[in-house]
């Protein structure tokens, strides 16, 4: 059973429509003139020049990497997603534009792809352990549907299709076809998109022949790796050998355990969960779930982030998340929320939109600089300055956002996935409305026989109050509104139509209020703001003995520019009463913890560096945490999510 | 003042005696195997091969680094210390025959380098920056003092005195000559122990001109290194212009920082303090003075290891001591025993032996096994064996002592170290015999008029019971006796002929007993061997809210042998009483600390990884420590110096 298509939000969120404004103003046209090689000082693109010399437009050689196509394609898809909430004709023009060129671009056959039609034509499909090429195919797939489904036009869903056909006389486990698969996963979840908006069966299908076929022994990788002759494009990384970078060490329904590149895997889970979701195949369902769980009950920092260490922005091993060394690229925390979503279409529980908001509220946000145009890839929970500087084990780390054309795969991401948020706040299974994210919009919904709207208005990130008002089209509508109860929250208070109600079921963390619902109906929901005192598992050596604060969905830190230097040294009673307090001048706004804390006296004397039964002076100090997202704004300086239990 | 060389010590000490008998039986000759090609599955050192092809006595190419002469000379060093302690006829005329070869590769004008003279033969100090030319002299030099001093043969130190005369010719302020230095210190402390054996000013004098040339700007390595059309050595690293690595980024006088490569730099500090000692050189000492003191109270770790990065093997910035991925190598925590040894004998004050002691005891100590086969390079104070096994950050971190000839630097380092720690136990100044370490050993020593012998006898390591014996020549010798009182004793009872005494003074670190002593006269020192628990300077975030223990001269430490897995579930209670027990099964030997502890109980289910307001449980165990040089002999698993305070 999938979600229905009838289903339409518009968001209208004081938290998030800022952002959705942002990268529509500023993130797009930035991100526009980037690819077409306009932005001083930025080092050029190519991405829509390779294009226009593929599609004989203009002389030249192929530019960037081997995956640059990518970034033309996961623009357009933001585009697509972003007409859908607001028209656009400028933009959906200079998109337009972009669609013929692909189509001139494209070859006969269907391919397309500028790195192998410039630069080896004849090397097609030979090395798709390092190459990219079904990753480009997928984006492309991407935007294409988001496209089409924005604007009803076809014309790139059809240069898809054709492309889509064209690797489905490819690939296959027929005889003469490759029995291959790609290096980085996309294609299969974007297979599923498309579908899903074309419903055609082959593609569904392909999209299962990738995933069974990956890890399949002997490995496809060695095989075209000999045949090539054993040419490598990345001699830097061991692709070919290091099966579980790629997650092609075992066949995808024995995999258990999150392995490897952080963002490959989950892309790869979100394919695996939506064929699941429409198959209902019980050996997909079962490694989805088995990965699901290692990933964010063993392997996922409190943040939302994943993949602990730097080499091959991968996963490390069970409890082992260091703060600071980190990788936790903000493209993987996207791509768990990818995850996250597939896995609550094929079965609602809270847990997958707990995950999905607290990546969202924290890694992911903390990828973006409020002025859309700075960036982090990697996403620490603890900062030292002068130790980052002379280290090399923190060559990754970064004390401030980035320009995003530093590398162009993280900014477009969030892009698309600010601009597609609108798709994560409902979903529908029948005649009942599941609610996973409380941001003010309007959704526009068949609910039985009728057009209901559901407009939410949240003051969620700021004091957790939340309201529902249901307009029928008919005097009334019954159907079932489900409703989330946050992790964080411990407890959550419903009223209907302004009098106290109790749910009539609550299950897998939802909330259940059946009602023929009357035109005009109120729902208010207040969740539980108290500040959160948390422990990571005692099993997480690097959380040991530390608390972090939470407030709603958002993780806090503390900051140099308002504690001053040398944060380990603050001690966090579990006791005390914590201040929450808005401050309009800070950060753009946000609401701060005021937590009485005990500060560590650092002796005058410098004589020793050991101390024998040593009891340090503490002095009580008024510690101020921000949300984590909004950290690093301030210049270099320290900070950390965890501290010291006192 | 110097002190004086009236002074011979040997030692025989129930802890220190068993570890020289392994390498004079076990460490050399296997070394000697090495050098000579002749140990199975090691790769071929080259290196007595290559004074044979330079010899003329064979035919061949140079095989080996190009600092590979140093292995041979180093054994030879280590050769001559161990023949004072000890004739050895058969040893003694292989080393002879070692020398009859250097003789004959000794070029006609005195050089003596077999990669220049076999491989680049014009090359000759063309590229002091990378190619150890006058590092390979310096081992060379200390090898023929040694040996010298101990056979009172001179042909080595003819070799040497004709090479440092032709050096001298090269290099000066003078014009036409070079005015360069090595980018490995090592000559400037070898040409003061020439000196001092053969009286030579010349020596002192270029010793002082290499120290004052360092870090002169414009810098020498650059200007050689377009002299010679930019060629590089180690093209992995970039010795020409990051400057601190070899600490050549400011003359010496201007340091007050450690930066850099550690060895590098506790080499130049042993050169400068040998210089500062012998010429009263007041900016020099001050130099040698802030060195030490930023390196000894801020950059070091409680085991006496030094160099807190991977890269560089280098030191960081000030109260950065990563217990994990330390580089802490066991090379650098012998040059600081040599750095401290030339404070000693600058100025004796206790906190050099204490750090003298440290370092020895722990650091220096955990880099040999006891089977004299197999070292540790890297000395972690953490380990978590499945972190290590997956995550690059720690390539350098190895969970099992490897064996010597895997890389030749510390094995014969430690082993010239052993052989020679009979220079370390005393010094002398005037008529006052200064006590450093507490190590059985007889004295023999003119203080005043005549021959005095000063017996040791030592249960330092296991009780703390030291006894001395005076042994007078004439009836009774008036002299002063200075009696360390080490860092971590709170007390120190003095008895003189079973009777308490006070000291006669206390200054320094040093309880001074001056008396006109008695031929049989003894003093019996008693140390409070009570366990201590110590805790990390409060800057120091890598120790904040942990406890080490140390009991006498041991730091010790947590492993998985004793107490299971993830041992940063356990918690020390600051006021429980440790009970210390000797474990003769155990190590080989060792007094073990049973500490009582509480374990943080893992909760059973899996659901969550974070927590609200969590208490765990904690339950009463109790843990095992061990010393900490001891860690690592029993197979892979997690080890820890500190322990979390409960």
């Amino acid at each position: 059973m999938t979600s229905s298509n009838s289903l339409h939000v518009r968001i209208a969120d004081p938290f998030w429509s800022p952002y959705i404004q942002l990268v529509k103003n500023i993130v797009l046209p930035y991100q526009w003139d980037a690819l077409n090689d306009s932005i001083k000082g930025a080092e050029p693109s190519h991405a829509i020049r390779n294009f226009r010399i593929a599609a004989g437009e203009e002389h030249g050689e192929f530019g960037g990497m081997v995956f640059q196509d990518s970034d033309v394609y996961k623009w357009l898809e933001a585009v697509g997603f972003m007409l859908q909430a607001e028209p656009d004709m400028e933009l959906e023009q200079v998109a337009d534009d972009v669609i013929e060129l692909l189509e001139k671009a494209q070859r006969p056959d269907g391919y397309l792809n500028t790195y192998f039609t410039l630069k080896e034509p004849d090397g097609r499909w030979t090395n798709l352990a390092e190459c990219h090429e079904l990753y480009c195919a997928g984006h492309l797939f991407e935007a294409g549907v988001a496209y089409y489904q924005s604007t009803g036009k076809r014309k790139l869903l059809d240069i898809c299709c054709r492309y889509a056909d064209y690797i489905d006389t490819v690939f296959g486990s027929e005889p003469g076809k490759l029995q291959g698969y790609d290096g980085h996963q996309e294609i299969e979840l974007a297979l599923m998109k498309l579908y899903e908006a074309t419903g055609e069966m082959r593609y569904l299908r392909l999209s299962q022949f990738f995933l069974d076929e990956r890890g399949k022994q002997p490995g496809f990788y060695g095989q075209e790796f000999v045949k090539r002759g054993k040419k490598v494009h990345f001699p830097e990384l061991d692709i070919v050998h290091d099966l579980k970078y790629s997650q092609a060490h075992l066949p995808v329904r024995q995999q258990d355990t999150a392995v490897g590149h952080a963002v490959r895997a989950v892309y790869m889970c979100t394919g695996m969960a939506h064929v699941a979701a429409v198959t209902q195949d019980e050996g997909l369902i079962e490694a989805c779930r088995k990965l699901w769980s290692n990933m964010v009950r063993k392997q996922m920092y409190i943040t939302g982030a994943i993949g602990a260490m730097a080499y091959g922005e991968s996963f490390t091993i069970d409890y082992d998340l260091p703060n600071d060394t980190i990788y936790g690229e903000t493209c993987a925390s996207i791509g768990l929320i990818f995850f996250a979503k597939r896995m609550l279409d094929l079965e609602p529980r809270s847990e997958y939109a707990d995950v999905l908001e607290r990546a969202l509220y924290n890694a992911v946000l903390s990828g973006m600089a409020r002025d859309g145009k700075h960036f982090f890839y990697v996403n620490p929970l603890e900062v030292y300055p002068k130790a980052i500087q002379i280290n090399p084990k923190y060559a990754h780390v970064k004390l401030q956002r980035q320009p995003w054309f530093g590398c162009s795969c993280c900014p477009p991401n969030i892009a698309r996935l600010i601009a597609s948020l609108n798709h994560y706040v409902y979903s529908q299974r029948d005649t009942i409305l599941y609610t996973h994210l409380y941001i003010g919009s309007e959704a526009n919904v068949v609910l039985g026989e009728q057009h209901v709207t559901v407009v939410q208005s949240s003051d969620y990130t700021t004091d957790g109050c939340v309201r529902f008002r249901v307009q029928t089209e008919k005097a009334s509508a019954a159907f079932t509104l489900a409703l989330r109860l946050p992790e964080w929250s411990n407890r959550m208070d419903y009223r209907v139509n302004g009098v106290r109600y109790e749910p009539d079921m609550i299950r897998d963390g939802y909330g259940f209020i059946t009602r023929d619902w009357q035109n005009g109906d109120t729902i208010d929901l207040q969740f539980d703001m108290t500040v959160r005192r948390v422990k990571g598992h005692p099993l997480i050596r690097q959380t040991a003995g530390q608390i972090a604060l939470q407030r709603g969905p958002f993780i806090y830190c503390v900051e140099e520019a308002d504690n001053g230097k040398e944060l380990h040294l603050f001690q966090l009673q579990g006791d005390n009463t914590c201040k929450v307090e808005y401050d309009s001048n800070l950060l753009g706004g946000v609401y701060k913890i005021m937590a009485p804390a005990k500060r560590v006296e650092v002796p005058l004397e410098e004589e020793y560096l050991y101390f024998n039964d040593a009891q340090w002076k503490l002095h009580p100090v008024q510690s101020t945490f921000i949300p984590y997202y909004a950290w690093g704004n301030r210049g270099a300086g320290e900070m950390r999510v965890w501290v010291k239990e006192g």
